[in-house]
């Protein structure tokens, strides 16, 4: 056995190195277009001890390392690279304490956002990061990309919720980083450093996260607008409420014809859709939740909504939601292959950008259609492509971010760079600030081991 | 004239560049106990322009430089450097922006916390955060600690509300870090890492704060407690509650009787305090305020509280709030001198706290009085003291915190290390923490100019 192989399999227990056929698994996230290369090895530790021993035989042989969670990621950043290390969390699945005094949860970095927030339930307690993926995806993952989510109108991201996390840096060394307490301005913020970083600056083996106190049964409500403009208004007046949705969701009329394209088809359940040419999703969780939604549900008409239909409890709800989790499945079958875009703007630039995504969708002769959270103002517009035509969808993909861009935005808002965004990031942030992101990775990870070639 | 100085002059208006006598207001912030040296100018520019001229000036010559805001800080960490130049910041006061659909305003770094709210207020918005120096502390300042306040309690502090910051770097370039958008993973989190940088990995000049909708008038309540037990099991359940206080703040049997002793004395006005072991200050500014304070006083006192006053409106809320604000008056006619400590613990470990601190006064024989933010774990210990035995108090002081730290909590929550808490950072980090950070600072400012010897 070569002598890198020989060490990282003594770095670990039996069992827990893969090579050859076994790394296959392990080899891409979901992001369709972004490049996967051929690993040395799958490394699965169970403890923050071994993955530091991972990470020193890795320092020592001067491989790289991707760290990588149930690769549910959408931007490549837990892709393969070619001779490298993967090292795989799924096995730190441990939820270590729950505190309900602290309203705090330490979980291991493999432990899936479904599970921790679970956890927190069974204790009376809440976690509300709610990403997409959220019942595979691992709360080390959402970590790595700042992950978001649906609730995030009302409660913010993933970083908002992280207080400590145990990290093995670039030379194998286990640190704590951050604090239990809510406040706390000891050190300078590493934490959230870490968050987003996207496994550049360190591997996160175990998380301490902020809970809340139970929030009251959900209620809901679905509006259909006549056209997108009445929608943004209406969305414009709900987020100005004090009493903030707990969801705040846009369908744009090509979501909901394809969403009714697989109703007709007999492939998902429920009548047929109603002609609108936007609909907004909405929710409270707030004490008054039922008193919320009827209150929404007049600003929404107000504005012109054709059809709204109130929720007033959680099972109710949940039914509503329904439509946006059929997204996915529905484009998919529009052209055979979908990417997913995740731009952000300034709420006010959001007329803007979705009239520039149609008149690019005329211009470049491709399909999209966009949902996504407008109460925080990102927009996931999914290109449906033919996958024998890439490259004409790839060139649009990146012409949607330079709209996003030009209009104050950012290329993503809560999926992470990865690979996949790399040639668009130096335009939105410019050559001084990715020069000091740089100097910062180069300061922590001086071998560049760690995920290079990802994020900056 | 020396070259420096001519340098620094060039890069400044008439009038912008004081040296000698005039410097003298310049040379400390408000910790009494912290070490100021000589500068050898202060530098008062007007423009992000002029910040960057005087840094390259600064550069040039190899001079180090100390930011500077409202010089309302508490840990030194503004104090003159000898022959450092002070970078006062408090000619930039331009409010720019208040955005409603965008919900953010953005300002110059000079401008005052007080002067950032009102401008949101105006625009029907809120600015949550409220450090104690709000009237006198500017945005500025506040990023550079990560300024806290009362009402951190339900909304954070100021770095959940810090989108984008305008940054003159170390070798004098101008970047724009972070963005605008609610959500954004484009890069590495450079705004968290410069919010409570203290000055030491750039020159802030002008903030993007969020804003929110404005809340419901505020009510309140005051609470008396038999027992200081009493008063944190009523603040737990507090907590728990899912309407969150705005305010819940704690004063112990010493400040209550130091507060008394003033309205006694005719020094301030009011009636005479019952006696009471611990009093509570709670506020909800939630839309059914009076509502939650009914609550609130409920569950004060199915907890023991003995006296409960109410107040359903802001004028009468904000009345009770005036036994908090005597408390620094109160406490320094005490001894002549107070040291003003500022320890968070985990909430679970807040009556070892007050009890340990208890111990640790009769132990070195010296008056410690605790208020503060009981409702995120974050208080002031007192230490009052004559100006003559101050290595006493030091001792004291230092004890606090290592008791603080052990509990799993740490030096500072809200008001930053500074010199003054120098001292016990490491035993709180670690070293390799430590050497992180510095790492990460030589990385920003290779020459070390930026505020040295402070915060690591």
């Amino acid at each position: 056995m070569p002598q890198p192989l020989h060490d990282l399999a003594a770095a670990l227990p039996e069992g827990a190195l893969l090579t050859g056929e076994a790394t296959e698994p392990y080899r891409r996230d979901t992001a369709d277009g972004a490049e996967a290369g051929v690993p040395l090895a799958v490394a699965l530790p169970r403890t923050t001890e071994q993955v530091a021993a991972v990470v020193r035989a890795c320092a020592a042989h001067g491989l790289a390392i991707v760290p990588q969670g149930a690769r549910s990621g959408v931007a490549g950043a837990a892709n393969a690279i070619d001779g490298a290390v993967m090292l795989c969390l799924e096995r730190m699945t441990a939820v270590l304490e729950v505190s309900t005094v602290d309203q705090v949860a330490r979980v291991e970095a493999g432990v899936r956002t479904i599970e921790l927030a679970r956890a927190a339930a069974d204790a009376g307690l809440f976690y509300p990061p709610d990403p997409g993926s959220w019942e595979i995806s691992t709360i080390g993952g959402n970590v790595a990309t700042n992950a978001g989510g649906m609730r995030c109108v009302k409660y913010g991201v993933t970083r908002d919720f992280v207080r400590e996390l145990t990290v093995v840096l670039a030379d194998g060394e286990i640190v704590r980083l951050g604090h239990r307490t809510v406040k706390g301005v000891a050190g300078l913020d590493l934490v959230g450093l870490m968050v987003g970083s996207e496994g550049t600056l360190g591997i996160v083996t175990e998380v301490t996260v902020a809970l809340r106190p139970a929030p009251a049964p959900t209620a809901g409500l679905s509006a259909a607008f006549p056209t997108a403009d009445a929608a943004l208004a209406a969305a414009e007046a709900l987020v100005a409420e004090p009493r903030r949705p707990s969801v705040l969701e846009f369908l744009d009329a090509g979501c909901l014809v394809a969403i009714d394209a697989m109703i007709a088809r007999g492939e998902a359940p429920g009548p047929r859709l109603p002609a609108a040419e936007a609909l907004l999703l909405v929710q409270s969780d707030g004490p008054d939740a039922g008193a919320d939604v009827e209150h929404y549900a007049a600003i929404a008409r107000a504005h012109g909504a054709t059809l709204v239909e109130t929720a007033g409890d959680p099972a109710r709800a949940d039914a509503l939601m329904e439509l946006r989790r059929l997204l996915h499945p529905a484009l998919r079958s529009l052209r055979g292959a979908v990417l997913n875009e995740d731009v952000s703007v300034p709420r006010a630039q959001l007329p803007a950008l979705l009239e520039g995504i149609q008149q690019l969708a005329v211009d470049l002769d491709v399909t999209i259609v966009t949902g996504g959270h407008l109460g925080d103002g990102n927009l996931h517009p999914f290109l449906a492509y033919d996958p024998a035509d890439v490259a004409r969808s790839i060139r649009a993909y990146l012409a949607v971010i330079d709209l996003a861009v030009r209009l104050g935005g950012t290329a993503t808002g809560e999926h992470g760079v990865g690979s996949l965004k790399l040639p668009a990031i130096e335009a939105e942030l410019g050559s001084r600030v990715v020069a000091a992101q740089r100097a910062i990775k180069a300061a922590l990870d001086p071998q560049g081991l760690l995920n290079p070639g990802r994020k900056y």
